[in-house]
Protein backbone atom coordinates (compact mmCIF):
# COMPACT_ATOMS: atom_id res chain seq x y z
CA UNK A 1 0.00 0.00 0.00
CA UNK A 2 1.03 3.42 -0.99
CA UNK A 3 1.03 6.10 2.39
CA UNK A 4 1.59 9.61 2.32
CA UNK A 5 2.71 11.95 5.41
CA UNK A 6 0.80 14.98 5.97
CA UNK A 7 3.19 16.98 8.40
CA UNK A 8 6.57 16.34 9.12
CA UNK A 9 7.43 17.00 12.65
CA UNK A 10 8.17 14.76 15.26
CA UNK A 11 5.51 11.91 14.68
CA UNK A 12 5.37 12.54 10.97
CA UNK A 13 9.05 11.41 11.15
CA UNK A 14 8.84 8.87 13.41
CA UNK A 15 5.68 7.57 10.83
CA UNK A 16 8.38 7.74 8.00
CA UNK A 17 10.63 5.36 9.96
CA UNK A 18 8.06 3.15 10.69
CA UNK A 19 6.44 2.89 7.13
CA UNK A 20 10.11 2.71 5.81
CA UNK A 21 10.20 -0.40 7.70
CA UNK A 22 6.93 -1.97 7.54
CA UNK A 23 6.84 -4.87 4.68
CA UNK A 24 3.66 -4.04 2.80
CA UNK A 25 4.12 -0.30 2.38
CA UNK A 26 5.77 2.58 0.05
CA UNK A 27 6.04 6.29 0.73
CA UNK A 28 4.37 7.48 -1.95
CA UNK A 29 5.50 11.20 -0.29
CA UNK A 30 5.91 13.64 2.30
CA UNK A 31 3.95 16.85 2.07
CA UNK A 32 4.94 19.91 4.53
CA UNK A 33 2.33 21.82 6.30
CA UNK A 34 2.58 24.40 3.29
CA UNK A 35 2.33 21.83 0.63
CA UNK A 36 -0.03 21.74 -2.09
CA UNK A 37 -2.41 18.51 -1.17
CA UNK A 38 -4.67 19.03 -4.01
CA UNK A 39 -3.70 16.17 -5.86
CA UNK A 40 -2.00 13.73 -3.30
CA UNK A 41 -1.31 10.20 -4.93
CA UNK A 42 -1.46 7.37 -2.34
CA UNK A 43 -4.00 4.65 -0.89
CA UNK A 44 -3.58 6.10 2.74
CA UNK A 45 -2.85 9.47 4.61
CA UNK A 46 -1.58 9.97 7.69
CA UNK A 47 -2.12 13.49 9.34
CA UNK A 48 0.74 14.29 11.46
CA UNK A 49 -0.58 17.69 11.94
CA UNK A 50 -1.32 19.57 14.90
CA UNK A 51 -4.50 18.19 16.75
CA UNK A 52 -6.90 21.35 16.12
CA UNK A 53 -5.83 20.93 12.51
CA UNK A 54 -6.97 17.42 11.98
CA UNK A 55 -10.36 17.98 10.95
CA UNK A 56 -9.35 20.48 7.96
CA UNK A 57 -7.05 17.86 6.83
CA UNK A 58 -8.98 14.59 7.11
CA UNK A 59 -11.81 16.16 5.60
CA UNK A 60 -9.02 17.66 2.35
CA UNK A 61 -7.92 13.77 2.07
CA UNK A 62 -10.91 12.18 2.53
CA UNK A 63 -12.36 14.09 -0.73
CA UNK A 64 -9.73 12.98 -2.87
CA UNK A 65 -11.07 9.22 -1.66
CA UNK A 66 -8.18 8.93 0.31
CA UNK A 67 -8.08 6.59 3.37
CA UNK A 68 -6.93 8.68 6.22
CA UNK A 69 -5.36 7.94 10.13
CA UNK A 70 -4.52 11.06 12.75
CA UNK A 71 -3.96 10.84 16.31
CA UNK A 72 -6.47 13.62 17.21
CA UNK A 73 -6.23 13.43 21.34
CA UNK A 74 -8.81 15.58 22.78
CA UNK A 75 -10.40 13.32 24.57
CA UNK A 76 -13.61 15.08 25.10
CA UNK A 77 -13.81 15.38 21.22
CA UNK A 78 -13.59 12.34 19.15
CA UNK A 79 -16.91 11.35 19.65
CA UNK A 80 -17.18 14.78 17.89
CA UNK A 81 -14.84 14.12 15.12
CA UNK A 82 -15.90 10.53 14.17
CA UNK A 83 -19.65 12.14 13.69
CA UNK A 84 -18.06 14.69 11.24
CA UNK A 85 -16.28 12.24 9.25
CA UNK A 86 -18.56 9.48 9.36
CA UNK A 87 -20.97 10.45 6.48
CA UNK A 88 -17.80 12.30 4.35
CA UNK A 89 -16.20 8.45 4.36
CA UNK A 90 -19.29 6.81 3.12
CA UNK A 91 -19.99 9.52 0.95
CA UNK A 92 -16.34 8.83 -0.41
CA UNK A 93 -16.20 5.44 0.25
CA UNK A 94 -13.25 5.72 2.31
CA UNK A 95 -12.19 5.04 5.68
CA UNK A 96 -10.79 7.37 8.63
CA UNK A 97 -9.13 5.93 11.96
CA UNK A 98 -8.97 8.42 14.05
CA UNK A 99 -7.72 9.30 18.02
CA UNK A 100 -5.05 6.71 16.73
CA UNK A 101 -2.07 6.82 18.86
CA UNK A 102 -1.34 5.10 22.39
CA UNK A 103 -3.90 7.44 24.53
CA UNK A 104 -6.17 7.73 22.90
CA UNK A 105 -5.35 4.71 21.35
CA UNK A 106 -3.70 1.42 22.23
CA UNK A 107 -4.38 2.06 25.98
CA UNK A 108 -7.87 2.35 25.06
CA UNK A 109 -8.49 -0.80 23.50
CA UNK A 110 -6.55 -2.40 26.54
CA UNK A 111 -10.10 -0.41 28.62
CA UNK A 112 -12.38 -1.49 26.46
CA UNK A 113 -11.26 -4.79 26.76
CA UNK A 114 -10.57 -4.86 30.45
CA UNK A 115 -14.03 -3.61 30.75
CA UNK A 116 -15.32 -6.52 29.32
CA UNK A 117 -13.87 -9.33 30.61
CA UNK A 118 -14.60 -7.53 34.40
CA UNK A 119 -17.70 -5.44 33.49
CA UNK A 120 -17.82 -3.60 37.12
CA UNK A 121 -15.00 -2.03 38.48
CA UNK A 122 -12.79 0.66 37.92
CA UNK A 123 -10.23 1.72 36.08
CA UNK A 124 -6.93 4.03 36.67
CA UNK A 125 -4.92 4.99 33.74
CA UNK A 126 -1.90 6.32 35.00
CA UNK A 127 0.31 8.75 32.91
CA UNK A 128 4.11 9.53 32.94
CA UNK A 129 6.33 9.55 33.83
CA UNK A 130 6.84 11.34 30.82
CA UNK A 131 6.51 15.19 29.09
CA UNK A 132 2.56 16.62 28.88
CA UNK A 133 2.45 18.80 26.06
CA UNK A 134 -0.50 20.62 26.58
CA UNK A 135 0.85 21.56 30.30
CA UNK A 136 4.37 22.17 28.52
CA UNK A 137 2.73 24.86 26.46
CA UNK A 138 0.78 26.47 28.89
CA UNK A 139 3.55 27.28 31.03
CA UNK A 140 5.58 28.07 28.42
CA UNK A 141 2.76 31.08 27.63
CA UNK A 142 3.67 32.72 31.26
CA UNK A 143 4.91 35.98 31.60
CA UNK A 144 8.98 35.81 32.57
CA UNK A 145 9.42 32.03 31.36
CA UNK A 146 11.60 31.80 28.54
CA UNK A 147 10.79 27.90 28.39
CA UNK A 148 9.52 25.17 30.35
CA UNK A 149 8.75 21.58 30.20
CA UNK A 150 5.86 19.86 32.78
CA UNK A 151 6.55 16.41 33.72
CA UNK A 152 3.74 14.02 34.56
CA UNK A 153 4.27 12.70 37.64
CA UNK A 154 2.03 9.37 37.99
CA UNK A 155 0.61 8.88 41.94
CA UNK A 156 -1.91 6.00 41.41
CA UNK A 157 -5.54 6.22 40.82
CA UNK A 158 -5.02 8.29 38.22
CA UNK A 159 -3.43 11.41 39.97
CA UNK A 160 -0.68 13.11 38.90
CA UNK A 161 1.59 15.48 39.92
CA UNK A 162 3.23 18.06 37.47
CA UNK A 163 6.84 18.91 37.25
CA UNK A 164 7.65 22.21 35.54
CA UNK A 165 10.98 23.12 34.81
CA UNK A 166 11.24 26.86 33.72
CA UNK A 167 14.06 29.04 32.44
CA UNK A 168 13.42 31.85 33.39
CA UNK A 169 13.78 35.65 31.23
CA UNK A 170 16.39 37.94 32.44
CA UNK A 171 15.08 39.61 35.56
CA UNK A 172 12.37 36.97 36.08
CA UNK A 173 10.88 36.65 39.19
CA UNK A 174 10.83 32.78 39.95
CA UNK A 175 8.28 33.53 43.38
CA UNK A 176 6.06 35.52 40.55
CA UNK A 177 5.98 33.03 37.77
CA UNK A 178 5.49 30.20 40.60
CA UNK A 179 2.40 32.07 41.75
CA UNK A 180 0.94 32.41 37.37
CA UNK A 181 1.57 28.88 37.10
CA UNK A 182 0.01 27.37 40.16
CA UNK A 183 -3.21 29.41 39.34
CA UNK A 184 -3.26 28.79 35.79
CA UNK A 185 -6.42 26.49 35.02
CA UNK A 186 -3.88 23.67 33.74
CA UNK A 187 -2.12 23.45 37.24
CA UNK A 188 -4.82 24.90 39.46
CA UNK A 189 -6.13 21.29 40.29
CA UNK A 190 -3.23 18.96 40.89
CA UNK A 191 0.44 19.21 43.61
CA UNK A 192 2.33 20.95 41.13
CA UNK A 193 5.83 22.53 41.82
CA UNK A 194 8.16 24.57 40.00
CA UNK A 195 11.48 24.76 39.80
CA UNK A 196 14.26 26.97 37.84
CA UNK A 197 16.84 25.44 36.19
CA UNK A 198 19.60 27.37 33.60
CA UNK A 199 18.47 25.00 30.31
CA UNK A 200 15.56 23.31 29.63
CA UNK A 201 16.74 21.93 26.50
CA UNK A 202 19.09 20.06 28.11
CA UNK A 203 16.50 17.98 29.95
CA UNK A 204 15.04 17.00 26.73
CA UNK A 205 13.48 13.13 26.86
CA UNK A 206 10.59 12.08 24.59
CA UNK A 207 10.46 9.03 27.46
CA UNK A 208 7.03 8.54 28.29
CA UNK A 209 4.74 5.90 30.27
CA UNK A 210 1.34 4.32 31.47
CA UNK A 211 0.45 1.90 34.07
CA UNK A 212 -3.17 1.21 33.90
CA UNK A 213 -4.96 -0.62 36.41
CA UNK A 214 -8.45 -2.27 36.66
CA UNK A 215 -9.79 -4.29 39.82
CA UNK A 216 -13.03 -5.34 38.55
CA UNK A 217 -16.11 -7.97 38.61
CA UNK A 218 -16.72 -10.87 35.68
CA UNK A 219 -19.67 -12.78 36.08
CA UNK A 220 -20.15 -12.37 40.60
CA UNK A 221 -16.44 -12.60 41.16
CA UNK A 222 -14.77 -9.85 42.79
CA UNK A 223 -11.11 -9.08 42.91
CA UNK A 224 -10.08 -9.85 39.23
CA UNK A 225 -6.70 -7.72 38.92
CA UNK A 226 -5.58 -6.25 35.80
CA UNK A 227 -2.22 -3.99 34.86
CA UNK A 228 -0.74 -2.81 31.92
CA UNK A 229 2.60 -1.19 31.96
CA UNK A 230 4.66 0.64 29.54
CA UNK A 231 7.76 2.68 29.40
CA UNK A 232 8.01 4.26 25.67
CA UNK A 233 9.53 6.62 23.35
CA UNK A 234 6.72 8.49 23.19
CA UNK A 235 6.69 10.12 19.26
CA UNK A 236 8.23 6.58 18.09
CA UNK A 237 4.88 4.72 19.12
CA UNK A 238 2.36 7.13 18.17
CA UNK A 239 4.46 6.85 14.66
CA UNK A 240 3.86 2.64 14.69
CA UNK A 241 0.30 2.96 15.87
CA UNK A 242 -0.51 5.57 13.18
CA UNK A 243 1.44 3.17 10.25
CA UNK A 244 -0.61 -0.27 12.23
CA UNK A 245 -3.99 1.34 11.49
CA UNK A 246 -2.83 2.86 8.20
CA UNK A 247 -2.83 -0.45 6.97
CA UNK A 248 -6.35 -1.19 8.76
CA UNK A 249 -7.98 1.62 7.27
CA UNK A 250 -6.84 0.24 4.08
CA UNK A 251 -8.06 -3.11 4.74
CA UNK A 252 -11.26 -2.17 5.75
CA UNK A 253 -11.86 -0.06 2.98
CA UNK A 254 -11.09 -2.84 0.25
CA UNK A 255 -13.61 -4.83 2.53
CA UNK A 256 -16.35 -1.98 1.63
CA UNK A 257 -16.55 -0.79 5.65
CA UNK A 258 -16.55 2.76 4.74
CA UNK A 259 -17.26 4.77 7.62
CA UNK A 260 -14.56 6.48 10.92
CA UNK A 261 -13.37 4.53 13.33
CA UNK A 262 -11.97 4.31 16.72
CA UNK A 263 -9.34 2.05 17.36
CA UNK A 264 -11.94 -0.09 20.03
CA UNK A 265 -14.11 -0.51 16.72
CA UNK A 266 -10.73 -2.04 14.64
CA UNK A 267 -10.08 -5.73 14.93
CA UNK A 268 -6.53 -6.08 16.16
CA UNK A 269 -5.59 -8.85 13.51
CA UNK A 270 -6.22 -6.10 10.38
CA UNK A 271 -3.17 -3.90 12.36
CA UNK A 272 -0.53 -6.58 11.40
CA UNK A 273 1.62 -6.70 8.16
CA UNK A 274 1.99 -10.22 6.82
CA UNK A 275 -0.83 -13.13 6.38
CA UNK A 276 -4.36 -13.25 8.17
CA UNK A 277 -3.81 -17.20 9.00
CA UNK A 278 -0.19 -16.71 9.66
CA UNK A 279 -0.98 -13.86 12.29
CA UNK A 280 -3.96 -15.78 14.29
CA UNK A 281 -1.50 -19.01 14.11
CA UNK A 282 1.43 -17.00 16.19
CA UNK A 283 -0.65 -15.13 18.34
CA UNK A 284 -3.92 -16.84 19.42
CA UNK B 1 -30.61 -11.61 23.06
CA UNK B 2 -31.18 -15.09 24.54
CA UNK B 3 -28.34 -17.31 25.62
CA UNK B 4 -28.29 -21.11 25.94
CA UNK B 5 -25.49 -22.42 28.25
CA UNK B 6 -23.94 -26.01 26.56
CA UNK B 7 -22.49 -28.04 29.83
CA UNK B 8 -22.67 -27.27 33.01
CA UNK B 9 -19.13 -27.93 34.48
CA UNK B 10 -16.86 -24.97 36.52
CA UNK B 11 -17.50 -23.55 32.95
CA UNK B 12 -21.06 -23.26 32.59
CA UNK B 13 -21.55 -22.41 35.69
CA UNK B 14 -19.62 -19.58 35.57
CA UNK B 15 -21.15 -18.29 31.82
CA UNK B 16 -24.37 -18.77 33.71
CA UNK B 17 -23.22 -15.93 36.32
CA UNK B 18 -22.17 -13.67 33.81
CA UNK B 19 -24.99 -13.78 31.43
CA UNK B 20 -27.46 -13.48 34.59
CA UNK B 21 -25.36 -9.88 35.56
CA UNK B 22 -25.53 -9.18 31.79
CA UNK B 23 -27.76 -6.27 31.16
CA UNK B 24 -28.31 -7.15 27.81
CA UNK B 25 -28.64 -10.99 27.84
CA UNK B 26 -32.09 -13.14 29.05
CA UNK B 27 -30.66 -17.05 29.64
CA UNK B 28 -32.88 -18.93 27.47
CA UNK B 29 -31.46 -22.40 28.79
CA UNK B 30 -28.81 -24.77 30.29
CA UNK B 31 -28.55 -27.61 28.35
CA UNK B 32 -26.48 -30.70 30.14
CA UNK B 33 -24.27 -32.74 28.52
CA UNK B 34 -26.44 -35.42 27.62
CA UNK B 35 -29.56 -33.49 27.02
CA UNK B 36 -31.17 -33.35 23.52
CA UNK B 37 -29.88 -30.62 21.69
CA UNK B 38 -32.23 -30.91 18.87
CA UNK B 39 -34.15 -27.84 18.76
CA UNK B 40 -32.63 -24.96 21.33
CA UNK B 41 -34.02 -21.87 21.12
CA UNK B 42 -31.30 -19.13 21.58
CA UNK B 43 -29.88 -16.11 19.70
CA UNK B 44 -26.50 -17.91 20.99
CA UNK B 45 -25.13 -21.08 22.16
CA UNK B 46 -21.99 -21.05 24.54
CA UNK B 47 -20.40 -24.31 24.70
CA UNK B 48 -18.94 -24.88 28.07
CA UNK B 49 -18.41 -28.70 27.21
CA UNK B 50 -14.78 -30.39 27.40
CA UNK B 51 -12.32 -28.67 24.67
CA UNK B 52 -12.04 -31.55 22.32
CA UNK B 53 -16.17 -31.94 22.12
CA UNK B 54 -16.39 -28.36 20.97
CA UNK B 55 -16.22 -29.12 16.75
CA UNK B 56 -18.91 -31.20 17.60
CA UNK B 57 -21.55 -29.27 19.58
CA UNK B 58 -20.29 -26.61 17.51
CA UNK B 59 -22.03 -27.69 14.27
CA UNK B 60 -24.83 -29.21 15.95
CA UNK B 61 -25.67 -25.77 16.80
CA UNK B 62 -24.67 -24.16 13.67
CA UNK B 63 -26.84 -26.46 11.66
CA UNK B 64 -29.65 -24.77 13.64
CA UNK B 65 -28.23 -21.31 12.82
CA UNK B 66 -27.26 -20.38 16.31
CA UNK B 67 -24.50 -18.15 16.92
CA UNK B 68 -22.11 -20.32 18.83
CA UNK B 69 -18.95 -19.37 21.10
CA UNK B 70 -16.48 -21.79 22.89
CA UNK B 71 -13.03 -21.48 24.62
CA UNK B 72 -11.37 -24.46 22.66
CA UNK B 73 -7.85 -24.45 23.90
CA UNK B 74 -5.61 -26.69 21.98
CA UNK B 75 -3.22 -23.90 20.35
CA UNK B 76 -2.13 -25.77 17.66
CA UNK B 77 -5.24 -26.70 16.58
CA UNK B 78 -7.47 -23.36 16.77
CA UNK B 79 -6.70 -22.28 13.15
CA UNK B 80 -7.92 -25.74 12.06
CA UNK B 81 -11.07 -25.68 14.44
CA UNK B 82 -11.46 -21.96 12.52
CA UNK B 83 -11.43 -23.23 8.86
CA UNK B 84 -13.57 -26.42 9.70
CA UNK B 85 -16.54 -23.96 11.01
CA UNK B 86 -16.65 -21.45 8.61
CA UNK B 87 -18.06 -22.61 5.98
CA UNK B 88 -20.73 -24.10 7.93
CA UNK B 89 -21.01 -20.48 9.48
CA UNK B 90 -21.41 -19.13 6.28
CA UNK B 91 -23.79 -21.98 4.97
CA UNK B 92 -25.95 -21.25 7.89
CA UNK B 93 -25.46 -17.55 7.86
CA UNK B 94 -24.49 -17.38 11.41
CA UNK B 95 -21.18 -16.51 13.54
CA UNK B 96 -18.83 -18.58 15.51
CA UNK B 97 -16.22 -16.74 18.08
CA UNK B 98 -13.80 -19.74 18.98
CA UNK B 99 -10.78 -19.64 21.40
CA UNK B 100 -12.78 -17.38 23.44
CA UNK B 101 -11.26 -17.62 26.68
CA UNK B 102 -7.98 -15.80 28.40
CA UNK B 103 -5.50 -17.45 26.69
CA UNK B 104 -6.26 -18.10 24.61
CA UNK B 105 -8.01 -15.27 23.92
CA UNK B 106 -7.54 -11.55 25.68
CA UNK B 107 -4.28 -13.09 26.03
CA UNK B 108 -4.17 -12.94 22.44
CA UNK B 109 -5.58 -9.91 22.01
CA UNK B 110 -2.88 -8.28 23.87
CA UNK B 111 -0.34 -10.36 22.03
CA UNK B 112 -1.70 -8.92 19.10
CA UNK B 113 -1.65 -5.54 19.69
CA UNK B 114 1.92 -5.48 20.84
CA UNK B 115 2.58 -7.02 17.77
CA UNK B 116 1.40 -4.23 15.73
CA UNK B 117 2.67 -0.91 17.78
CA UNK B 118 6.28 -2.48 18.32
CA UNK B 119 6.51 -5.24 15.32
CA UNK B 120 10.05 -6.16 15.94
CA UNK B 121 11.17 -7.94 19.34
CA UNK B 122 10.31 -10.95 21.57
CA UNK B 123 6.74 -11.40 23.74
CA UNK B 124 6.90 -13.94 26.35
CA UNK B 125 4.18 -15.25 27.74
CA UNK B 126 3.89 -16.27 31.49
CA UNK B 127 1.38 -18.48 33.08
CA UNK B 128 0.65 -18.73 36.88
CA UNK B 129 1.11 -19.48 39.51
CA UNK B 130 -2.14 -21.16 38.68
CA UNK B 131 -3.19 -25.35 38.15
CA UNK B 132 -2.71 -26.65 35.08
CA UNK B 133 -5.64 -28.36 34.05
CA UNK B 134 -3.41 -30.97 31.37
CA UNK B 135 -0.78 -31.44 33.83
CA UNK B 136 -3.18 -32.53 36.55
CA UNK B 137 -5.05 -34.78 34.43
CA UNK B 138 -1.82 -36.56 33.28
CA UNK B 139 -0.78 -37.04 37.08
CA UNK B 140 -3.62 -38.16 38.04
CA UNK B 141 -3.09 -41.12 35.28
CA UNK B 142 0.06 -42.10 37.02
CA UNK B 143 0.17 -45.41 38.29
CA UNK B 144 -0.29 -45.03 42.93
CA UNK B 145 -1.66 -41.29 42.72
CA UNK B 146 -4.91 -40.93 44.09
CA UNK B 147 -5.28 -37.43 43.32
CA UNK B 148 -3.08 -34.59 42.33
CA UNK B 149 -2.83 -31.30 41.44
CA UNK B 150 -0.17 -29.49 38.99
CA UNK B 151 0.67 -26.02 39.70
CA UNK B 152 2.44 -23.79 36.66
CA UNK B 153 4.86 -21.86 38.00
CA UNK B 154 6.12 -18.80 35.58
CA UNK B 155 10.29 -18.65 35.62
CA UNK B 156 9.87 -15.90 33.36
CA UNK B 157 10.96 -15.60 29.47
CA UNK B 158 7.82 -18.88 29.06
CA UNK B 159 9.85 -21.14 31.17
CA UNK B 160 7.77 -22.61 34.09
CA UNK B 161 8.07 -24.82 36.61
CA UNK B 162 5.51 -27.51 37.65
CA UNK B 163 4.78 -28.19 41.30
CA UNK B 164 2.84 -31.42 41.81
CA UNK B 165 0.78 -32.24 44.58
CA UNK B 166 0.34 -36.07 44.63
CA UNK B 167 -2.56 -37.80 47.20
CA UNK B 168 -1.08 -41.36 47.26
CA UNK B 169 -2.89 -44.89 47.65
CA UNK B 170 -2.22 -46.95 50.22
CA UNK B 171 0.95 -48.56 49.81
CA UNK B 172 1.91 -45.87 47.03
CA UNK B 173 5.88 -45.84 47.03
CA UNK B 174 6.48 -41.52 46.39
CA UNK B 175 9.76 -41.98 44.64
CA UNK B 176 8.79 -44.51 42.41
CA UNK B 177 5.46 -42.29 41.88
CA UNK B 178 7.97 -38.95 41.21
CA UNK B 179 10.15 -41.58 38.92
CA UNK B 180 7.11 -42.07 36.67
CA UNK B 181 5.70 -38.65 36.96
CA UNK B 182 9.53 -37.02 35.79
CA UNK B 183 9.75 -39.08 32.77
CA UNK B 184 6.11 -38.50 31.12
CA UNK B 185 6.13 -36.07 28.64
CA UNK B 186 3.89 -33.13 30.21
CA UNK B 187 6.62 -33.29 32.81
CA UNK B 188 9.92 -34.38 31.18
CA UNK B 189 11.44 -30.94 29.91
CA UNK B 190 10.81 -28.45 32.60
CA UNK B 191 11.45 -28.16 35.98
CA UNK B 192 9.26 -30.16 38.11
CA UNK B 193 8.78 -31.09 41.55
CA UNK B 194 6.89 -33.79 43.04
CA UNK B 195 5.16 -33.74 46.68
CA UNK B 196 3.05 -35.58 48.86
CA UNK B 197 0.64 -34.29 50.85
CA UNK B 198 -2.58 -35.77 53.19
CA UNK B 199 -5.00 -34.42 50.99
CA UNK B 200 -5.28 -32.69 47.68
CA UNK B 201 -8.40 -30.85 48.16
CA UNK B 202 -7.78 -29.04 50.64
CA UNK B 203 -5.28 -27.41 48.27
CA UNK B 204 -8.12 -26.21 46.02
CA UNK B 205 -7.73 -23.13 44.13
CA UNK B 206 -8.69 -21.72 41.06
CA UNK B 207 -6.87 -18.86 41.14
CA UNK B 208 -4.70 -18.12 38.18
CA UNK B 209 -2.31 -15.70 36.53
CA UNK B 210 -0.41 -14.37 33.44
CA UNK B 211 2.56 -11.89 33.00
CA UNK B 212 3.21 -11.22 29.75
CA UNK B 213 6.48 -8.84 28.37
CA UNK B 214 7.28 -7.73 24.98
CA UNK B 215 10.16 -5.42 24.44
CA UNK B 216 10.14 -4.29 21.12
CA UNK B 217 10.78 -2.06 18.21
CA UNK B 218 8.76 1.11 16.90
CA UNK B 219 9.74 2.38 13.85
CA UNK B 220 13.82 2.40 14.31
CA UNK B 221 13.35 2.92 17.81
CA UNK B 222 14.06 0.05 20.11
CA UNK B 223 13.73 -0.36 24.02
CA UNK B 224 9.98 0.27 24.09
CA UNK B 225 8.98 -1.79 26.86
CA UNK B 226 5.09 -3.62 27.55
CA UNK B 227 3.83 -5.69 30.42
CA UNK B 228 0.29 -6.79 30.65
CA UNK B 229 -0.78 -9.19 34.19
CA UNK B 230 -3.35 -10.46 35.98
CA UNK B 231 -4.16 -12.27 38.56
CA UNK B 232 -7.52 -13.86 38.51
CA UNK B 233 -10.54 -16.92 39.75
CA UNK B 234 -9.61 -18.63 36.36
CA UNK B 235 -13.65 -20.05 35.75
CA UNK B 236 -15.07 -16.72 36.17
CA UNK B 237 -12.55 -15.15 33.92
CA UNK B 238 -13.01 -17.71 31.08
CA UNK B 239 -17.29 -17.58 31.22
CA UNK B 240 -17.29 -14.08 31.10
CA UNK B 241 -14.92 -13.53 28.30
CA UNK B 242 -17.18 -16.00 26.81
CA UNK B 243 -20.12 -14.11 27.29
CA UNK B 244 -18.74 -10.92 26.16
CA UNK B 245 -17.64 -12.81 22.96
CA UNK B 246 -21.70 -14.09 22.57
CA UNK B 247 -22.42 -10.55 22.26
CA UNK B 248 -19.84 -9.59 19.78
CA UNK B 249 -21.13 -12.80 18.05
CA UNK B 250 -24.92 -11.15 17.63
CA UNK B 251 -23.63 -8.42 16.57
CA UNK B 252 -21.39 -9.61 13.94
CA UNK B 253 -24.29 -12.13 12.70
CA UNK B 254 -26.84 -9.09 12.48
CA UNK B 255 -24.42 -7.26 10.83
CA UNK B 256 -23.86 -10.03 8.22
CA UNK B 257 -20.44 -11.17 8.46
CA UNK B 258 -21.05 -14.45 8.52
CA UNK B 259 -18.06 -16.83 9.77
CA UNK B 260 -15.82 -18.03 12.30
CA UNK B 261 -13.81 -16.17 14.35
CA UNK B 262 -10.99 -15.44 16.85
CA UNK B 263 -10.66 -12.80 19.27
CA UNK B 264 -8.35 -10.85 17.41
CA UNK B 265 -10.72 -10.54 14.49
CA UNK B 266 -13.34 -8.98 16.63
CA UNK B 267 -13.31 -5.29 17.44
CA UNK B 268 -13.15 -4.81 21.06
CA UNK B 269 -16.10 -2.06 21.31
CA UNK B 270 -18.48 -5.18 20.35
CA UNK B 271 -17.69 -7.10 23.22
CA UNK B 272 -19.41 -4.41 25.67
CA UNK B 273 -22.61 -4.07 26.70
CA UNK B 274 -24.44 -0.98 26.18
CA UNK B 275 -24.65 2.22 23.49
CA UNK B 276 -21.27 2.34 20.84
CA UNK B 277 -21.36 5.78 21.59
CA UNK B 278 -21.50 6.02 25.00
CA UNK B 279 -18.89 3.22 25.01
CA UNK B 280 -16.61 5.15 22.28
CA UNK B 281 -17.20 8.63 25.18
CA UNK B 282 -16.13 6.23 28.10
CA UNK B 283 -13.15 4.70 27.34
CA UNK B 284 -11.46 5.87 23.84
Amino acid sequence: MKVAIIGYGNIGKAVEQAVLTAPDMVLSDVYHHNDNLSRIKADVAILCVPTREVPEYAQLCINQGLATVDSFDIHTRISGLRQQLMPLDKQNKTVSVIAAGWDPGSDSVVRAMLQAIAPQGITYTNFGPGRSMGHTVAAKAIEGVKDALSMTIPLGTGVHRRMVYVELEDGADLKRVEKLILKDDYFAHDETHVIAVPSVAELNNVAHGVNLTRSGVSGTTHNQRFEFNMAINNPALTGQVMVACARAAVRMKEAGRFGAYTMIELAPVDLLAGDKEANIKALV
